[in-house]
């Protein structure tokens, strides 16, 4: 008997007839003889609806009452889960993030879990019951606050119920079928991926891969969580996320797949004196706007002017903000202007084995130079290769890549309406 | 400065803009220099859409899971609210029924308080904050599992809370001016009542005023809680319901006023063998069926058969399970038939004086022989002669006793839209 931990997001629970397939398929997995503990979402857009409802009372809601109301989602859907699978015959008990035992810091909208006590939890799957347990929430260890956990919270909680508890694996049911070689609705013929490492999987999702989130496959490796991606909608199994590089086969594929993210911006700060620091101020200028910044680079300076140009990428909902604060620190720092760009695209190459086949850049950029298309920013890491080209070029971008990298399946992949989350 | 608990119902936070007046009412009653907790029930229909949520997933949903998806109702409500008094410049918390220490039985869908253990709401107010409580909610004892207490539910908490906190008064809003000597809608000339005692006001809502919940009355009584029940749509000061008939003033009127019930029917079970225990078995099977009863008559019984009939009131909502019950207990019982009826009316006159004056059944059955009302049972306690007539002579009844007491007053009184909710 194992211990399944599963994930519904909510376009899996966003109506009673939908929460009655899931709680069959909760049922089919206690059928078949394991314990199961569950995290659910919100019913699908019911968290847009209490921040409108939030909105409409206060124009900055208070952090800690913005969690106490968003947490009602959660409480809706598990005791809705919990009530569907009871009336399949099989005993069920829904918990609250604090009920479970997900302590956080007191971060109100954006905590962190500190540790999982899932006392009652082990009680009741003892009493041989189905536990429904809110994502996304938790209760700060001091203050005994409610919290939430910010954006993917839910993947987070079942990848954190399923260290505490020791869970045999931990399934993310989504509405796509597992990791791709590419996203599916570019690439034809891309590949599913049976299997991928914890580092192949965080590269993919910070190159743009939406099927997971940083943070949950960041805990999974932490506590070595093997975790499942898969459907909601069929019973393919997906792609399990598992192991480190190092076990790999000696006869792995070099490269895994292509990653693709069109919510970044570029920023270029012009004419920058060159001198010590001065890239320092910059980004301080920009972390303490709150704004996360990706890709950098800085060309040499031009030893005419003894000034030299940076470049950033950043998500483009922070864009206008990075901006502003560049031009009011331009006293300070000295720079001539500040370039804004928001037609531009990352495409990224990811692959355990690249590590060891010096040619992959060679042969990166040789593809991308057939394809036309033209390379503006690049950056490397130990297993992936990212390049910002025009926005109108990503699609070739990631068409030439899987090809010149024969990352092709034999079929060709099924696209969900939705899919991609 | 005082300690003031307020209680407002669903109606009262069924939108965002109802949601912000409440919010400038509590500021207002804060800016005075009080001390203030509020209960807040659901917002509007809430309780109900996730009742009809509950009924498309699970068609006997189990009650925990009800109480756990009922009480996010009010942890919705309670969070709007407490944004609202923050936009207005006031720190607020909101608290559910768990953390502000309402300790209740295991008894899902109707707990009982047992205890109510207020530490954080004590440590708020001390921080100088708005407290606003989840009504109708409370955490079992030794389980500490979530519960819910019942209809009338957020008055029973708005006292329990005012007692524990040793409270100056308990306001609660509602959508009527208080408590009148009649329904105004029946009535043209009610007079409104300032102040009645904690006994005349149970003995007027066991007899169909809507005004106030019994439960929270019997409770405010217990704890010496002074009650203020208020509209929420002005500033009039509604009716304080306090102290006991021993406190009276020798000049108190004999009467307070009449109250009328829509909602029973009667029910006779005919030909009853007459022999000591027969009404007790009958009303253990009809207790067993968990119906409960309000008024019984039994006849002397007819000395050619040893027979007697014995005649009840119930709810409507409750009389065909009584029936059912019935019938099956014919054997048992060895009656020959049992009749319904539930075009019946229930008219009350309740009066702390009347204790003292003899005259006042006469006077009674006169004023309604008059008005040509029939009395089909009639029923008295020491401060209340209730009678049960046809539905169609019910206003003409409640008229009738109204003008022989002299109970009108000199201003017509104000109806509102909703009003008796």
């Amino acid at each position: 008997m194992a211990l399944v931990v599963q994930k519904y997001g909510g376009s899996s629970l966003e109506s009673a007839e939908r929460i009655k397939r899931v709680a069959e398929r909760i049922a089919a997995t206690k059928r078949a003889g394991n314990d199961v503990v569950v995290a659910v979402s919100a019913m699908g857009d019911s968290t847009d609806e209490l921040l409108d409802l939030a909105s409409q009372v206060a124009p900055v809601p208070p952090a800690r009452e913005l969690d106490m109301l968003l947490t009602a989602g959660e409480r809706i859907s598990m005791s809705l889960v919990a009530m569907a699978i009871h009336s399949l015959g099989f005993e069920a008990r829904s918990y609250t993030g604090s009920q479970a035992g997900v302590i956080t810091t007191a971060v109100h909208g954006n905590a962190r879990i500190i540790d999982v006590t899932p006392g009652r939890i082990q009680d009741a799957l003892a009493d041989g019951a189905i536990c429904i347990v809110a994502g996304f929430q938790g209760v700060s260890q001091d203050s005994k606050e409610i919290t939430t956990i910010g954006r993917g919270g839910t993947d987070t909680t079942a990848v954190a119920l399923a260290a505490a508890l020791k869970a045999d694996v931990c399934e993310i049911y989504t509405d796509v079928d597992g990791v791709f070689s590419a996203d599916p609705r570019i690439v034809r013929d891309a590949k599913h991926l049976p299997q991928i490492t914890y580092e192949e999987m965080l590269e993919m999702a910070a190159a743009g891969a939406k099927v997971l989130h940083l943070r949950s496959v960041e805990y999974a490796r932490r506590y070595n969580v093997p975790l499942r991606v898969r459907s909601s909608f069929n019973n393919k199994t997906g792609t399990l996320v598992t192991g480190s590089m190092e076990d790999l086969p000696v006869e792995q594929a070099i490269i895994t797949g292509v990653a693709h993210d069109r919510s970044e911006a570029k920023v270029t700060v012009t004419a920058v004196p060159d001198h010590p620091g001065i890239a320092a101020r910059i980004f301080r200028v920009v972390a303490d706007a709150e704004v996360d910044i990706d890709m950098v680079v800085q060309n040499v300076s031009q030893v005419a002017t003894g000034r030299t140009d940076i470049t950033f990428t950043l998500p483009k909902s922070d864009g206008p903000r990075a901006v502003a604060a560049l031009e009011k620190a331009k006293p300070e720092i000295g720079h001539s202007g500040v370039l804004y760009d928001d037609h531009v695209g990352k495409v990224s190459l990811i692959g355990a084995g690249m590590r060891s086949h010096p040619g992959v850049t060679a042969t990166f950029c040789e593809a991308l130079s057939t394809a036309g298309v033209n390379i503006e920013i690049i950056s490397t890491s130990e297993i992936r290769i990212s390049v910002i080209c025009r926005d109108t070029q990503l699609d070739d971008a990631v068409r030439a890549l899987h090809d010149a990298f024969e990352l092709g399946g034999d079929e060709e992949a099924v696209v969900y309406a939705g899919s991609g989350r």
